[in-house]
């Protein structure tokens, strides 16, 4: 395993550069065979990180580029309008070789756009998948797609499948159970694309494909991998947010009542901020972009330092156990199947 | 307004008729105005109803139906197979004219389309829609479609959004704020189905039409009512339910870890309940079938007495408060002004 190289959007997200350079060299520090590379504005790099001291160089490239993407900015004009952008050009440094994962914390949309067009996707990969994890009763599952696909057939939702197991594989889950969401668990519920998403997942032998899981399955833990179009995902992960949001605002108001839950509220806190932390993984580490020729882990754009730096590491997991290509064989195997 | 009579389906749900009429008798003892029908196996209810002392069986009666629907059976079996289930035989009592509402927990898909069969649509609406109130920061918001049609047109969610405002202003809201649910909330984001409903309801004088919402907005009680297809209603639902379980299940084990903690849980306890039970408002208060020429309220399957008498209450309000007439006024309106 060579030493993995990481270009960084260093321009991206709801924060500016400051908070990504000050992961970028938090993680340098505690990983000695890391090298990065952040893209965007270099002056403005340079001086914050000129504000660090003991930053290692040989391992810190600053690569210059002229132009952002605005979190609001429509992918199509990204893609077209901006040639110079930071998200861009550290894409590039991944197609290039220069670099083995890329991680931006910038607009979702454009990255997708840009992702598929600078890397490309895997053979009979039409788009790219958003995934992350979330906690469960009994530890976590990956859920995809995430939002990047608001339609998906029947056949998109089976690659998610496939990708999603490769992932959890290669996150430490011997065998993922691997599960399509639905409205009910009886054969008959569901809408099209899924009740054919899954007779293509029966037919699957590569895959522990555990049938259909509802809503609440997911947070019981009953599978390890759980797959939906990107617009019954995005709903599921923010609304989930949302919830946990609104849960932990409501313990503080519980706890802020009078003296007596002030006082209990006190005590308890250590233990109420630990679970807003557990609840947040996707906020906290970032997502995956599955099928493309070359790792890209979205950061969230509001993510904290400790945040950024776990997108970091998440892309040198993916990177040195050659995600991209162990997805490749797996696609491949399938394809070979399916003639043979 | 006169004294409502309620239809119970005493046989449905996860627990038989001794938690439906327990339920059933707190509900008339509480409302001197109330009447219920009590529809199932006579010889069993009349034997629970013994059990109880001071029912006004003046206002209480008791219908015999011979068969019973599974809660796990195919909603066709219930619909051709079984025409003396208590669930249809207080389905006809509302049908009749014998009673002005029906509550169930029995199987969901076997009561949409009995309802549906029975009671029939009002005039413009193909399929009834499911619809119940989830907690949000500011306050609640009303959520359709749950799960009753899982592949929805731009049309049938317009008539969800005409539907859950009508019943919004019922339940109490002056001008709800009805918001499409969506996965970004500029106006390129979403699937075809959706960008249609939206220039539908932007072109709905009669709406306060404000727009999209995200998962995350829901729960921050951006709009009061949020309309989407079944599918994603149910897996927004469902794992909000999972996802409050979960919650509610970490804090127990965070507070039990050791003996301080223990102490700290104690005293927290019945702050910790209280936002249980405020979690779990549509498992407590039951779903609407919204868009029939009758009431009808679902409980949950595993609702308790409690939440089983709030079932009925919802019914009683709806009934008094005319909900199907008010619903094919504003329908008329609706088609009037685009024939005019």
């Amino acid at each position: 395993m060579s030493a993995p190289i990481i270009a960084i959007d260093a321009m991206g997200g709801d924060f500016g550069p400051r908070n990504i350079v000050q992961a970028s060299i938090a993680c340098l520090i505690a990983t000695p065979s890391l090298h990065l590379a952040l893209v965007g504005q270099a002056s403005l790099i340079e001086e914050l990180i000129a504000s660090h001291r003991g930053v290692d160089r040989s391992r810190l490239r600053v690569v210059n580029s002229s132009e952002v993407i605005a979190m609001d900015e429509r992918p199509s004009q990204a893609l077209r309008g901006k040639p110079e952008s930071s998200m861009r050009v550290a894409l590039e440094l991944v197609a290039s070789g220069q670099a083995s994962a890329c991680v931006s914390a910038g607009n979702t949309g454009a990255l997708m756009a840009l992702s598929r067009h600078v890397l490309k996707t895997l053979p009979g990969i039409d788009r790219p998948a958003m995934i992350a994890a979330i906690p469960t009763r009994t530890g976590h599952c990956q859920l995809l797609d995430l939002g990047a696909n608001v339609d998906c057939s029947a056949e998109a939702l089976y690659q998610f499948a496939v990708m999603g197991s490769v992932l959890a594989q290669i996150l430490g889950v011997a065998n993922p159970r691997v599960a399509l969401l639905n409205v009910g668990t009886e054969d008959i519920k569901g809408n099209q694309q899924v009740k054919l998403a899954a007779s293509l997942l029966q037919a699957a032998t590569e895959l522990n494909y555990i049938g259909y899981v509802e809503g609440d399955g997911v947070y019981r833990g009953e599978a390890d991998v759980v797959v939906c179009d990107g617009f019954v995902g995005n709903v599921l992960l923010k609304s989930s947010e949302g919830l946990a949001t609104m849960i932990a605002a409501r313990i503080d108001s519980l706890f802020n009542r009078n003296l007596l839950n002030r006082a209990i509220g006190a005590l308890a806190l250590p233990l109420l901020k630990r679970l807003q932390t557990d609840l947040a993984p996707a906020r906290h580490n970032g997502a995956s972009l599955l099928g493309l020729r070359g790792v890209v882990v979205k950061s969230h754009g509001s993510a904290s330092v400790s945040g950024f730096q776990s997108a970091i590491y998440r892309a040198m997991t993916e990177a040195s156990e050659n995600l991209p290509q162990r997805l490749n064989n797996q696609l491949e195997t399938r394809f070979r199947d399916d003639q043979g």
